[in-house]
């Protein structure tokens, strides 16, 4: 059987003023998700908070303590408002300090004349700390404890991920299947909520769209990380669909 | 003096799996961020949450004892997985069952002949809250204490904050100049600090972005509600930024 106990969970810390500002859209929340269900982890939360030290260190705790990975992204460059590093040293009560790996890396692309106190803080990791690459502009990430610092700039932290995702553990893949019900989403839901009644084990989504030819779709969802009993509701999940497309009168899916 | 006592804050709860598991890239927070700066509430917090009683509840309490202000989006149509109205109730241990003015507002669009229990679980809602009409569907959201329940489909949600906007508290409007600095973040970053820490009641971010030109470049940005520190803030942003380019020998800003 496989079970809700092989998963691996993720919590996502988003940091930065920009964002919740609305200065800057955020482009990470929905690639980084995608990422992870793609690669057998599942993201359970997302936060964004502000950057206040108190505030990243409040969160990075509470998602550190209930999941298996916690991702953040934001807040570690050379400026005075890039306060995540340090915020992550004090939530794992480490000291932090120029890291002699990371200053060598700044220095594949820095020249030491330019190295200075600014740019320098893109090397201040905290003790115990595992560096992450960064090959699109070398100020590394790092990973400590289940924590992994990336950056904020959308390429940057996909580099990030690419470099660090083979070192994940990663769980059974979650499997889904769409099934589109040719029918408003209203017209469905007392039968689709009986389908998953009895398919508890397999979550059924529910999303409603307006189709090309003007008309309300529906899209339903199927995710399992089991084959044989994703395959069972999604049979369920057609033949409800027929049957409602027969008591109507119309054209089913 | 216009001080932090006279901000109205707010926190936005993302509800659905859709969004955590990537399937739905989520275009909600963005324009929520923007929407409340420019009314003058300043968003402090986002969370995004899966489609689970419990997990709603928790995050809903944690917000709406903090801010001013909790906006949720998603999960409020007519199938199983839309459970944020019960949630709100569970929230806030009030009963909650079909409520006669959203169902008369359902019978605007919907026939009662159409109008199944799956439709009709969108005119549930907890005891006590009033409805924000959805002039897209029809189908309400609602303000109950603090929290103000709105719809996930971006254009209905954008409808519901047009809907609720007149009647917010709003604080002291938040104001924003940005400096562009003709320089890469890590040469300013030095004395930028410097004048951050002098002008501490006015927050400065420092955003790099790549020019047209193709070299790097940085966006400061400063906030206040007071225009006349913000005005002195941004004249010593421009003195310093003017200074570093003279010390380098290169064109300022």
């Amino acid at each position: 059987m496989v079970g809700q106990a092989e998963a691996v969970t993720a919590g996502l810390l988003v940091i930065g003023d920009e964002i919740l500002s609305g200065r800057t859209k955020d482009r990470n929340i929905g690639y980084i998700a995608e990422y992870l269900t793609a690669v057998g982890i599942d993201l359970a939360e997302v936060r964004v908070v502000p950057d206040i030290e108190d505030e990243i260190v409040a969160a990075l705790n509470a998602l550190r303590t209930r999941y298996t990975y916690v991702f953040t992204t934001g807040g570690i460059g050379p400026t005075h408002d890039d306060i995540t590093a340090d915020a992550v040293a004090k939530a794992f009560d480490v000291s932090i300090d120029v890291d002699p790996r990371a200053r060598a890396m700044l220095l594949e692309r820095i020249a030491e004349a330019d190295l200075n106190e600014a740019r320098l803080r893109m090397a201040r990791i905290p003790a115990g700390a595992e560096l992450v690459a960064n090959p699109v502009s070398k100020a590394p990430g790092f990973w400590i404890g289940n924590v992994i610092v990336m950056a904020g700039v959308p390429t940057i932290m996909q580099a990030m991920l690419d470099e660090v995702a083979p070192k994940l553990r990663t769980g059974v893949r979650m499997l889904s299947e769409t099934v589109t019900a040719n029918a408003k989403e209203g017209d469905i839901g007392g039968p689709l909520k009986a389908v998953a009644e009895i398919h508890t084990d397999v979550s059924i989504g529910s999303y409603p769209f307006m189709g090309e030819d003007g008309r309300p779709n529906t899209n339903l969802v199927l995710r399992s990380r089991d084959p044989a009993r994703l395959a069972a509701a999604v049979a369920a999940v057609r033949m409800m669909v027929a049957e409602v497309h027969a008591a109507r009168g119309t054209v089913g899916a």
